[in-house]
């Protein structure tokens, strides 16, 4: 009987305060640049990390020392891209090759879609998206391998 | 007295060429960023941050949960803004107002110039500037208050 | 007999070789901003001067060091501006103003108009303007008269 | 002896610290766009050729008399795209083809980025990028050779 009003109360206090927001904050976009800019440093990338919302707005923007002009936009832009097309810029670059299902995709939203790899979209202990991670400096197998580990410590620090 | 002659020589080099910064850092500006979000909560203002390099390059970037949507653009902005004609938003608001000399300036630059309080250049100890702060997100006078406060307490830490 | 031969001969050569030409060269543009940089300089300003043709586009471009990177597009803009309106900024910032009778225009033209002093229409020996000249990196009334000093000698070297 | 040490601390740091710009400066960017187009116009090409800083800004822009309208922009991109990216506009159009890791760049950074050749980054002695170069007007071989060489002769200046 105690036990079960335990466990009931380590249940709502869980679902209330320990399952994540609904949509990114900046706290844990934070967290994750700082973490996923560690990491890129040990791969040798000065790479321009960027997280946006679940609106496709961005939340916190890190640049590295020596990061690449450029990357600035591609991170933010890569951030959005799979925000707003549910799916990562690796998994778009095939559908938006020449020949594929979605070619010239990279036209329709003024500039803002990015199709190669480097863009991960992030998700709450639900399943729903509820930001997106780009990251830009590297190649793109680089970006890609970093923005992905940069969704898995995600997902796995919000369950 | 060779060694202090040496000691004097070393110190003078370390002085001009090594502790003043030519450029704004990721350190430095994610230090800032903090503090003046922490300043901006105190005040009640949920505001977005923005840092820029010397060449108006945004380095670091954050926005507040339940910051405006409109804010990112216009932090990053004055970030610019203030880099790129080396003057306060502040001060440009006159120079920009109807009968003032730079009347029409916020149109010639592809929207990138602010011409409200919000934005302050960044110096290093000899007096350059290499940066830009731009805070968005409450009254004109509270973003201005913001971003001077951040701009003494970067000054102050660089000396 | 002779001398009607030899005065129409001087005056063929007149025609073609020392009558301007009908649009700007990138050697006379060249000229006009060494001397229009040397004279800013002269007086404490690091200005952005910047030489459109006659189709508003530009044909030299030169920042000094240590002007402001919002100049350049002014610059360019203020050359664009003095083509296409056919008259100086300044001119122009009158009829712009709030109550003006071209209150509204820095809008209409994707943002390159500029509505303040320091353009300059160029023109031939034959009173066709053929180039603009846009100066940006003092004050207005700096900027202004920094640019009229270019008309003037552009004018008396043209002639 | 003791001023055989200072002699060679003196030199180190100016070696060091004085000798290689740590950006582009008018001076240099106008003796190299001469030198280009001079050489540009041995090869028969009417070029555009612009210089950039190491933030990407334009420094110095000239335009041969009779080159392409469009070629401007593709200059100046050109000087931005290889100081953002850090490499070649002919290594990056490689990477930018169809199949190429970096498919769809082009479309990232509000249409700067150029992705055939022409463009080269400038370096000083110690190696690092300092500035652009773009050029424009001739096919993207002559384009790329002309840029290639105008790398070529400013690092040996600046060496």
């Amino acid at each position: 009987m105690n036990e079960k009003i335990i466990k009931d109360t380590v249940d709502a206090i869980v679902e209330e305060y320990v399952r994540p927001t609904n949509d990114m904050t900046l706290a844990a976009a934070d967290r994750l640049c700082e973490k996923v800019l560690k990491y890129a440093k040990e791969k040798g990338v000065n790479a321009v990390v960027a997280i946006s919302n679940k609106g496709g707005h961005p939340v916190c923007v890190k640049c590295a020392d020596n990061s690449f002009i450029a990357s600035y936009d591609i991170a933010l832009n890569k951030a959005f891209t799979v925000v707003s097309l549910k799916m990562t810029t690796k998994e778009l670059s095939t559908l938006a090759a020449p020949g594929g299902s979605l070619y010239g995709i990279q036209f329709t939203n003024g500039g803002r879609i990015v199709i190669f790899g480097g863009g991960e979209p992030l998700k709450n202990k639900n399943g729903d998206i509820i930001g997106g991670l780009g990251v830009s400096g590297g190649t793109e197998e680089q970006d890609t391998a970093i923005a992905k580990y940069g969704r898995e410590i995600f997902e796995k620090g919000t369950k």
